[in-house]
């Protein structure tokens, strides 16, 4: 027998602006008998990203709201501990939506068997090889219509989606990617590790104006994490024809005041501008496309990462807001 | 011998904020000679259009700027009086671009000949059978990519543009459509005369309260005329995987002021929604297409269509700044 004791983070309370301790609670609840049908399951890296920020409102989305009293759900990866469907036998890894927590138990259908392969750790699974890096993918590929040739702009680049964002658009053919970032050591490692051909730091000032010094041509695809004053520069540096993947807005997740819109919209008209919003979970079809392609770039070794690894499911919390903070290079995850 | 002398209005200088009559000049100029290969051509309209107003700025654009103390381009019918070339004869109908004059001469490869049917105005092929009717044509069916079934918003309703997008909305199978103008004889034309399901005027204000009143269940196609609280309102009633077509911003077009973005951008990303700007100088390769559908509807006597006409070259000026100010409804169009 395994061990059946499970550690849950609940939404205890909405936030208002940033979130603290005090919208979560952390209980331990014992799991019942295993039904036919059923896998228990150990997680080892728990994921904390920005998007859930908004299932914290009580607002109308892509996505339901987190319900107070409820766990709070999201992507982990682990391993069948105890099994009673005979798809996912003990020692399957698979990843999952069920989110903060260390011991979960549920239908079978409800996980995902993934490759365990020699040499890929698990955490991969929750990042460039899983949702993030999908992400990055759609946004650029399809979203945006990347080709070869183009000047990109990539804002958050430094996070988890805009760490694989810049690889990708070079291993796309980009012929300049251009990132921004929150500190000095992150704008370096853009351009050091993660193929950026240059990047400023957001922080400075006058992101327009850096921009533009960046992309003295123009650009033609942005990729925004960001939003607000980023939005507005690359509308104001697209060439025609120029193409926006509106990936996130994090620049707006933690305020609760009316964020102001971008002051140059009349450029979507003389420009012809297209601006499209997206959510991974209409685009999940294009997994098997990207897993090829991306198994195919990892396997060459040209896919770079960075994990920043917080210990303990009971630090979950921390790790999201630090995550929402910044302090994070590249994907937030919480080892359990 | 026709007679040689051409009326023409030229830029005198370069508005800031409205236009008024200081910013134009009049000059009568005789034409020399007919070289080989041109024609001269007797203008019988000439239309004013919302977007010449942009190209008296001096800033980058799709088209290039007007140029102080040249004439001001844009779109004409006339009938050729004098021909040296032997693919456009006197007599012939045609469409042009050689703007604000009443007797033009170049070279005939600048002109189109446009069919001279019985029963049908000159007078048309400036709008609902030309490029105001190809704008919403295009605006509607390959930019918003409208469907059968959907709801649909429209701003600047009574406009050239407007009126001719309702219908074909509704020809194209929208299960309703929601238009606003700034008048209760426009909002009353528009459901009396031009198929709209309902409209509002925005000059009641509250766009976004007036829209969500008109379209409960969320609209999924917005064609914006007009940018600014018309297109945030737009954004706040979009269904998932609402598009907008953006072909005009008029309420921006007349201040120095740098107008305030909308202030919900993030729906671009929760919802799903694509947002694209177009010029129709990139969609002109859609004429045929357009000419054959918008045909059939006209042959049917299924368009309807208004017409505000001044009288005379002299007054150009002002039916210009009359339409920038909403007095027209339909096409505003100076007769020769």
């Amino acid at each position: 027998m395994t061990d059946a004791i499970s550690t849950q983070i609940l939404l205890a309370s909405r936030p208002t602006g940033w979130p603290t301790q005090d919208n979560f609670t952390t209980v331990k609840r014992e799991l019942a008998d295993l039904k036919a049908g059923e896998v228990r399951v150990r997680n080892e890296f728990v994921s904390v990203d920005p998007y859930m920020r908004g299932r914290m409102n009580d607002t109308r989305s892509y996505i339901p709201s987190f319900q107070i009293g409820e766990q709070i759900l999201g992507g982990a990866i682990g391993r069948v501990v105890l099994s009673a469907d005979e798809a996912l036998p003990e020692g399957t890894l698979v990843s999952h939506q069920h989110g903060w927590s260390d011991l979960v138990q549920a239908e079978a259908a409800s996980f995902k068997a993934v490759p365990d392969l020699p040499g890929v750790p698990s955490s991969l699974r929750l990042h460039i090889l899983g949702m993030t890096g999908l992400t990055a993918y759609v946004g650029l590929s399809h979203i945006a219509n990347l080709e070869a040739g183009d000047t990109v702009f990539i804002s958050g680049a430094a996070g988890a989606v805009g760490t694989a964002a810049g690889q990708i658009a070079k291993l796309m053919g980009a012929k300049r990617v251009i990132g921004s970032a929150g500190s000095a050591e992150k704008v370096e490692l853009l351009t050091s590790k993660y193929g950026y051909d240059t990047a400023f730091n957001y922080k400075d000032g006058d992101v327009r104006g850096q921009l533009a010094a960046a992309a003295p041509e123009g650009i033609d695809v942005y990729f925004d994490n960001v939003g607000g004053d980023h939005l507005e520069a690359a509308l104001a540096s697209f060439n025609d024809g120029g193409r926006a993947a509106l990936c996130g807005a994090i620049s707006s997740y933690n305020t609760s005041e009316v964020p102001a819109g971008p002051n140059n919209m009349t450029n979507m008209v003389t420009r012809g501008l297209k601006m499209q919003g997206f959510t991974l979970s209409n685009y999940l079809f294009l997994s098997p496309e990207f897993g090829e392609r991306m198994g195919q770039w990892f396997a060459e070794g040209k896919i770079a990462y960075d994990e920043t690894i917080v210990e303990g499911i009971e630090n979950t919390v921390d790790a999201f807001l630090d995550m929402m903070r910044g302090a994070n290079t590249g994907k937030m995850l919480v080892r359990i």
